[in-house]
């Protein structure tokens, strides 16, 4: 499936970014680059304002979400920028109550845990529950735009929603998730269809605030066997990826440790496929096929090398696609809290200046 | 490489040990199962034990060690026995001071984060610095051979090794480890040359003592990308395997998370390739090749399910791979603390029913 790219592109310098032309695997004059929160802990900019604030409230200003979401386009030539925010904020006008506890990360005060909990789950509009991030949207599309630099959008899978939403907060073997998985699949199915069509709502009404491309995180995605993933997820991710697609822009579907179910995420849907660091790009490209464009894959903890190793890392990561028209650089997961700031300056200028035509 | 079986096999009886026929690739009149850590917290008999002694007293003690290697054989119709041990014992004849502390597991009190500390390690003959472990093997082996059950002796992999010699325990993103990797390989490369001499000399060792198969467990080298797991560690798992076949008994090379490099790991050597949940038991077989038995691949959390879910999930694994000689089961992955022992036995038995000709 080759879409065409204008549709999707309203202001006409647009047509070039080479991010937007890279999801849709046209030929790109560099390849486009931006990194999985890009926007956080590491910059300075970003703690002096977490001083201040706690991230939920930055979250949920508006002109806060969009002064972090500049912050590292000011900063690094990036290809893209993805809106400030955060996978959870949906579970809480689902009637779950978040905490962000410092040092232990988030916490859901009241988790799901049986068929009458799913029951209780409200599923609101999200221009009425999410309404500060699509305002935020709007208020970043409008100091974008003179750059010619899309925005992304992004919510949290089915599934991953629902290891927060189950486990109530991070957890090493997810087993109140998958008890309820494979304990009650009723409630299972129940729970998934609910947050199927927050995660999809809230990605469409993104697209419609202004994102231009929408990115699923499937996080955690990859505890699963792939005959689990096929019966109890991947329906849930398609219908996501299927609402979030009447938008018409591109969908970017991410995982990690997904390197023995590619097939099936590739299934599921998306555009654009991200994959972590744990197997060669062309490896990955070969079982993904032709039809999809491709994001990843440089192991985070690399950027903490001295440069020339980390130089070395990114060629490597370049070279296994080169010439390939569809390949976003990224990391193979989220850029880590002490990130030297340096690195990442050299690491944008490098993938640019490496691939530049 | 069709190896013979008889040299490896003592006493008579353990010809037809389905165990032993499956790791090299012979028939057998059904699949032979065993778990990882399938002595452990998840049996009443352990944490009794456990009560009056600790992790490191019981394996310091062969007598014990050998009680807790034998609970789970007279529990179940287990197909073979692992010497009950730990994989950082090793690190304590290297000069590394090891606590296991009550809630946090395993931590390294001096770890190893410079050139200096590694050229201090030292690398002592398994004799005198693991004798409890080889006198716990010789022990066990006098009470298992009349039921013909093979024993199952066992090392952490170079790589698992040196991320708790150098993170000093568990740790999320290995800051520390990959940091050494990359930053100073020089050091690096001598951490490893060390690591791989315990490792495949601890393993030859357990052989001599009686040990009838080896597995080398590199449970955290799925966080590398194949490209450094070739450059970086590759080369230290195929010394210690070297090693550790001068015994001529099989090897079992088992990692996590290592779907996206499974060639890597089949080239790093093993006659025996342990793969986790994260892939289909036949897609995993299709990369290795038709050189080498598998084992695996069941979600150790799919034993917290009730009966029919599980034992869905065990036809699954078992349909996958039907009919080709070679397949070990076992879980993907460690069994769990409070798995329900009724679940263990139904598996066990199950897997025998199923699979019997």
């Amino acid at each position: 499936m080759q879409t065409d790219i204008e549709p999707t592109l309203t202001p006409d310098t647009l047509v070039n970014s080479r991010f937007l032309r890279a999801c849709h695997r046209r030929p790109v004059d560099a390849t486009p680059v931006w990194l999985m929160r890009q926007a956080g802990r590491y910059m300075t900019e970003y703690r002096e304002l977490r001083e201040k604030y706690t991230i939920l409230e930055i979250i949920k200003t508006p002109e806060l979400a969009c002064e972090v979401t500049m912050q590292p386009i000011n900063a690094f030539d990036l290809d893209a920028a993805i809106i400030f925010a955060d996978i959870l904020p949906p579970l809480e006008g689902m009637g779950l109550e978040l905490e962000f506890v410092k040092g232990e990360g988030p916490i859901i005060h009241n988790p799901v845990r049986s068929a009458a909990d799913v029951n209780s789950l409200r599923v609101p509009p999200p221009q009425e529950a999410l309404s500060f991030t699509l305002e935020a949207i709007k208020l970043t599309r409008a100091e974008l735009d003179n750059r010619s630099i899309p925005l992304i959008g992004f919510s949290g899978a089915p599934f991953t929603l629902a290891s927060y939403a189950v486990e109530g907060g991070s957890s090493k073997n997810r087993l109140h998730l998958k008890g309820l998985m494979l304990g009650d699949p009723a409630a299972w199915h129940n729970l998934m269809t609910k947050l199927s069509d927050v995660a999809g709502q809230y990605l469409l009404a993104q697209a419609q605030a202004g994102a231009q491309v929408l990115q699923l995180f499937d996080s955690w995605v990859g505890d699963l066997s792939p005959d689990d993933y096929r019966q109890f997820v991947m329906p849930y991710s398609q219908r996501a990826i299927e609402i979030a697609k009447q938008s018409g822009v591109p969908v970017i579907h991410f995982g990690t440790n997904t390197n023995g179910m590619l097939d099936l995420i590739r299934d599921a849907g998306g555009d654009i496929i991200g994959v972590d660091w744990r197997i060669r790009l062309q490896d990955a490209w070969h079982i993904l096929g032709d039809n999809v464009a491709i994001q990843g894959n440089l192991d985070p903890v690399a950027l903490f090398a001295p440069w020339d190793a980390l130089k070395e890392h990114v060629q490597l990561v370049l070279d296994s696609v080169k010439g390939r028209p569809g390949h976003i650089f990224n990391l193979g997961h989220g850029i880590l809290p002490n990130t030297p700031v340096d690195n990442v300056k050299r690491l944008v200028d490098f993938v640019h200046e490496y691939t530049s035509k």
